[in-house]
């Protein structure tokens, strides 16, 4: 969304120059509590330093900053004054703090803003700000309303409109420039900033604060309610804020006046989840100025002394973690598709969290040790599956209910309620008019091994035969169905399979087709067939995608005729006997090199096998469920097939899960009286509760994204053809493809060019261009492509898109 | 958990005899806003009597039961208000309804208990209830406390201790009593269920109010706050309800006198849960009498009385949609290996929710339409899946937070902190000693194509070749690795293969295995070998399985002599170089009948295969991870492997996730300097987080359990040995396997049985004995077993067991 680019910025330079230092000791009891180790790290000797009792005495930078959201279980639990505290005590536990308080949003009068209380009294003087650094604390209001209710009722009331990301962009603002002074002042910055309400109170727009806040993830402390009820309503924020992703790495309660002590119910319960519980001296009485109840109190300050060495302490843990994190990886993981003698500690990518189309990546300079958080547009998107973005909180909360209700149950001859509405917007989605069954495994792979054995399972009924024999399937060059032997043997013999894959046999005939690219500013299809027919190449223009994806227009022409030619001489030579199956991934091929196949020509081919009475499958995990801008690869084909297998977006990018769509003719060749003629397929996870739920959110949620055609069952355009066409022209470019969610540019080859295997020169440019701009991206081969989740607003593709071109150009440059 | 027991009766009874009446008519506007249709419904000719004025009129029943749970977003916000109210208004808007509240647990003084204020002033006069069916109402208070503290602490203050179970069981007892009384006076039960403070508020014990009361599942109403800060404590304490597998149908909210509107919000933000926002009149005056209130308002009692119909009404619809899913499932669904032709519609098991061991199913009974709720202990473990229970709370906020900080995440070359976690418990648990990598996968079968792919280039490397040959396995005859055709290959020709599989080619030697089972009361070695080799032909009997599991002390046995002698004779014909691999599934063979192995074989197997250099698989999807009581198979065969794969009980039960482990010989032969030199195998998900964040939670929560021994890495005996004794000496057995959390009975061939694809007679009698008793169970062709999830008390195992038992005894009555 348009919020991704304001706090782009932020996190990139929030890089770390804070130290510990400090006056107070650290007592065992907290190390204990929080888990926190006792061994030594780089910042245990600026503790050391504190110990031996020489505040203030030069150390070595610890890789952190502190930046703390203070959110409250409920109103009025003390999170001013918590704020108070640890602004006051963080002055004097800290070595050379710049500190900041920040309230975003503000109800009521100016004489009860949170700000003012936090400053006012943060001494009885104000010295200079400028000249003495350690004193330095300033407090920021962002937006204000007057009257003292809900902001968003507020916004309603001085009929005000403040969007969320103006509340994200200011809060980020103040906060970077807050921390780019302090970098110029060697100054270390502590940033707290105060939520209004409990984490799930509306903004000025109505959204919810922590999904707001969702996109700039700063740690949460809690300030839990010690009235009575409390333990519920600490324990539920707590809850809400996890399922959004944040680290709450600290409840603080006040202890209470009325005899009720929370905090023991609170310690025991949130054991498991990483929060340490923390107990601060009651709240002042409402009369009782901020600064006496501080000052006059020796365990207030105690108190919020050990919670910001806490906090210091547990904000330097966080970055050590993540930077030890690549070595960890390289030494206990496998990872796919990788060969890891190549991968060097600093080619490895660190993901903290993600959020909608970004990762939030981090990294560690190796030459100062310090780590820093830079969000980076995940234009692999999951690795081709991110539906709804990254850390959707609907998803979250669906597959938390169907995790709380069910867990995982057995599914033969069961029904539960995700799996029939799964089901019923399947066959009503991409299944409509053809299909009448579903079969869930576990990813594409095995959907297209299930489809295997639909379809020959249909081909031996319709051709009488009681036993299969070893058929072969009809399939494309450049092919790729997935990973186990039963899909691997559908793809010609490759890098991927002949000596990856024991018992590899290439079961096939592979079609070379005609590929659709935009090339020099146009929109061509090339067609250069298999030898015997190399009197059928040909080379045409149009004047857009939309006239290539005009079938029925094209019905009469010329190519159309060449491809009928060529698919009957192929198909002609072998008996239809021994064909089993079409296998085609629909328009599109996705690991072979996002490669736009003419579909008139995968449609002549499906209309071909079809009189043969061979099944069409359509292997759908990459193109479809809105991949290519619409439900499915079928819908451009204008044609149905027998079997079709869906993933990746399915469960909108969060567990695997395959549904393989099949007539009721492929169902009923499975019926008998005998249980062996059943589809003896499954696994553990068959139709799994979590996933099914996944996807029913997802299926639903696509439908009402902004450009949704419900009657075509299409999105609008995702990329400007105006850039599209600029990158085509621009040198060194083959051609563009740009179609759906996906924007692939293909590179002219150069020397140093070997396939799969090596990146080329230029590859490796764009890359590292993109990855400057804040892209993460992965090339297939001399092919450079970006893709975004299909819920992304066309704002944020266009700005992906300029930046590819930007990339493209910066190869013309010296 | 010993509460099961305990709400099994309830539901099991709560049959619903409810029938809608009532005076009021049904307003346009709640239909819409609560999306109920307007179609008719069996009850809706109830709703026609009514909407004529015809009151009392004689309607047909309908199918539910009216049992609701009434719980607050926090501590005073109207929770006895709203149940007076709906209390009064049942009798007026619904037919002859008999109406009970019950307070589980209160605390503070009696004349502040919140039971007495329900009915005392449920109408001027208190009519004779006996003789009035109608009027019929009921208060019980059911554990008082004077304290009018949180429960926890009262129960503390008064050192009473009032369990978890005692809750659930008195809440049970007063329900099904009433439903039970209710059938004898033909009256329709309305029950609601006060908690007491908000839903997170803990119990006597400690516990969470949520989690104990999602034994007994019935639907909520969620009261909200209405106060300042109440749309995000409603909110939270929503999401904290759904996460635990809650239904929420309505959150109703009363109107604020201080003009706060949070009504919008929350219908705003809770419009994709499937939850209804209802609007109460404003709260009496702390002085006001609720029947002064309730009576001198029409808006009140309208209000109330739109939302009992409208509860009523969504009980009617949850009925009649889980009465309609058999119907969908068989239209909709394929189900894995089942020959559908054979299921007839009350063979489908429709499942509302799971919890624990138990799954709670739904029942329509055809003669008379009701429906009934019936638990079900689930033997068949979620398909061998569940590990911490169904429906565990940690494990769905584990799956939440991860879900909402990260969604899926891209895996080659990237680092993030659940897959680090979960890659470090592998390798310090089931991999300590001999594995240095983790790869991961979406299930078993792709984890065992893995495992070959990385054991078939090792030995290639140790016989120095550049290219695999078609190597063959070594495995067992009824091994069972997966479904997909490369594990397929590694099973010998059966029916799950040689038809079912495209290209199915038998790759493998298979040998003939020594069985152990407990016979006639002796644990039983048996050991026919191939042909080739009957003199080596053994029967031995040993006094305990811990005999058998002696490696050690019987290494110099006869038997072990033959083992050698029949492995070698094998292994000498055949080319070592044509022997890629060893495939096998430690001790227990899962699909292949539930067959304990003698380890002592396998181990003799181990030593001989990897004498010759051949890489030594295990297949520990099935017996890995505690399933035989131990964290792996290799374990008890004191030995290590170059490759294993887990899968199943990796993620306890929730979703598919895989992972390799391997030693650094087998990660060190895919080095290189070539990328295709890699292991190029991945899946979109490899390495989702979702399934590494629910994997460390559930491997984590493994080792807490109470018999965990640390030292052994195993549980203690999860069965009782007389009790195996005594169903292996039943008439019908030919024996019993009893290891870990399965226990599993091999009956007698009959006439009968046909293997896999026909139960024997004595087979279905079991399972129809079983399922009587309340529990759900498939056999494998002869076989009847149950398994229970590791996290497991041995007292529910016991329970099982001698239900078991009991079934088998059945066989030998008439």
């Amino acid at each position: 969304m348009a919020l991704r680019s304001s706090w782009r910025g932020l996190i990139n330079r929030c890089t770390a120059r804070g130290c510990i230092g400090g006056r107070a000791g650290r007592p065992k009891r907290w190390r204990r509590q929080c888990g926190i180790p006792k061994r030594c790290t780089s910042s245990a000797r600026a503790f050391s330093a504190a110990d031996t009792g020489s505040p203030g005495a030069e150390c070595e930078p610890a890789a952190h900053d502190n930046v703390f959201y203070v959110w409250g279980a409920n109103t009025n639990v003390g999170k001013t004054v918590l704020s108070y505290a640890v602004m006051q005590a963080a002055d004097r536990a800290l070595f050379n703090t710049a500190r900041l308080f920040v309230k975003p949003v503000q109800t009521g009068p100016v004489s009860e803003h949170d700000a003012p209380r936090v400053n006012g009294k943060i001494a009885p003087s104000h010295p200079d700000q400028k000249n003495n650094a350690r004193q330095t604390i300033c407090v920021r209001t962002l937006f204000q309303f007057e009257n003292p209710v809900s902001p968003d009722l507020a916004a309603e009331h001085e009929s005000r409109h403040v969007g969320d990301e103006h509340i994200i962009r200011a809060t980020h603002n103040v906060v970077e420039n807050w921390v780019k002074d302090c970098i110029g002042n060697k100054t270390n910055p502590f940033v707290l900033i105060e939520g209004a309400g409990g984490p799930l109170s509306p903004t000025p727009s109505g959204s919810l604060q922590a999904d707001v806040y969702r996109h700039i993830p700063f740690p949460v402390v809690l300030v839990a309610d010690n009235r009575l009820g409390g333990i519920s309503s600490t324990l539920a924020a707590h809850e809400s804020i996890r399922l959004r992703g944040f680290d709450v790495p600290f409840v603080v309660i006040f202890e209470s006046d009325a005899g009720l002590a929370n905090d023991g119910a609170l310690r025991r319960h949130l054991r498991d989840s990483h929060s340490c519980v923390f107990v601060m001296p009651p709240l002042p009485k409402p009369d009782d100025s901020l600064h006496d109840w501080y000052s006059n109190h020796s365990r207030v300050h105690e108190a919020a002394n050990e919670l910001v060495l806490a906090m210091d302490r547990w904000n330097l843990q966080r970055h050590e973690t993540l930077a030890r994190a690549p070595l960890r990886a390289q030494r206990d993981l496998w990872w796919p598709f990788t060969q890891h003698r190549l991968v060097s500690s600093d080619a490895v990518t660190v993901i903290d969290s993600a959020f909608h189309n970004d990762v939030l990546t981090f990294r560690r300079e190796e030459r100062t040790g310090k780590g820093a958080f830079v969000p980076m547009f995940d234009a692999v998107g999951a690795w081709w599956t991110n539906g709804l973005g990254h850390g959707d909180v609907g998803l979250a909360k669906s597959i938390a209910a169907a995790a709380g209700r069910y867990g995982h149950i057995l599914f033969p001859q069961v029904a539960h309620a995700p799996a029939l509405e799964l089901a019923d917007l399947l066959l009503n989605g991409s299944g409509k008019h053809w299909a009448s069954r579903v079969f869930f495994s576990d990813d594409g792979s095995t959907g297209i091994e299930v489809s295997l054995k639909m379809a020959f399972r249909l081909r031996s009924k319709r051709l009488g035969l009681e036993e299969s024999p070893e058929y072969k399937i009809i399939g494309l060059q450049d092919s790729y169905h997935g990973d186990t032997l039963g899909a691997m043997n559908c793809s010609p013999s490759s890098v991927f399979n002949s000596q990856q894959t024991p018992w590899y046999t290439e079961s096939g005939i592979f079609f070379k087709c005609p590929t659709v690219q935009m090339r020099n500013g146009e929109w061509t299809v090339e067609y250069v067939p298999a030898e015997s027919s190399a009197g059928l190449k040909h080379h045409a223009l149009f004047t857009s995608l939309e006239d290539i994806l005009d079938l029925k227009g094209r019905e009469g022409s010329e190519l159309n005729a060449k491809y009928s030619a060529a698919i009957e001489f192929v198909l002609q030579q072998n008996r239809p006997e021994s064909l089993g199956a079409l296998l085609i991934e629909p328009v599109l091929q996705g690991a072979g090199g996002m490669k736009l196949i003419d579909p008139l020509f995968q449609r002549q081919l499906v209309d071909s096998c079809r009189a043969r009475g061979i099944p069409i499958v359509f292997d759908e995990v990459f193109s479809g469920l809105w991949r290519l801008g619409c439900e499915s690869g079928a819908i451009l084909l204008q044609t149905h097939p027998d079997i079709a297998t869906y993933s990746k977006l399915l469960t909108g990018g969060t567990v695997p899960l395959a549904a393989t769509l099949a007539s009721e003719q492929v169902f009923e060749s499975f019926a008998g009286d005998l249980k062996a003629q059943a589809l003896l397929h499954g696994h553990s996870y068959s139709g799994h509760v979590i996933g099914c739920a996944a996807a029913v959110h997802s299926l639903q949620q696509y439908e009402k994204m902004p450009t949704f055609d419900a009657h075509k069952r299409c999105f609008g355009a995702f990329w400007d053809e105006a850039v599209v066409r600029d990158i085509s022209v621009s040198p060194g470019v083959r051609g563009v493809v740009a179609i759906g969610t996906v924007l692939a540019v293909e590179l002219e080859p150069d020397s140093s060019s070997t396939g799969y295997t090596a990146k080329s020169e230029s590859v490796q440019r764009i890359l590292d261009h993109l990855r400057a701009h804040g892209v993460f991206s992965r090339p297939l081969g001399n092919v450079v492509y970006v893709m975004c989740a299909p819920a992304t607003e066309r704002a944020e593709a266009e700005v992906l898109a300029r930046k590819v071109q930007a990339a493209v150009h910066s190869l013309s440059l010296p």
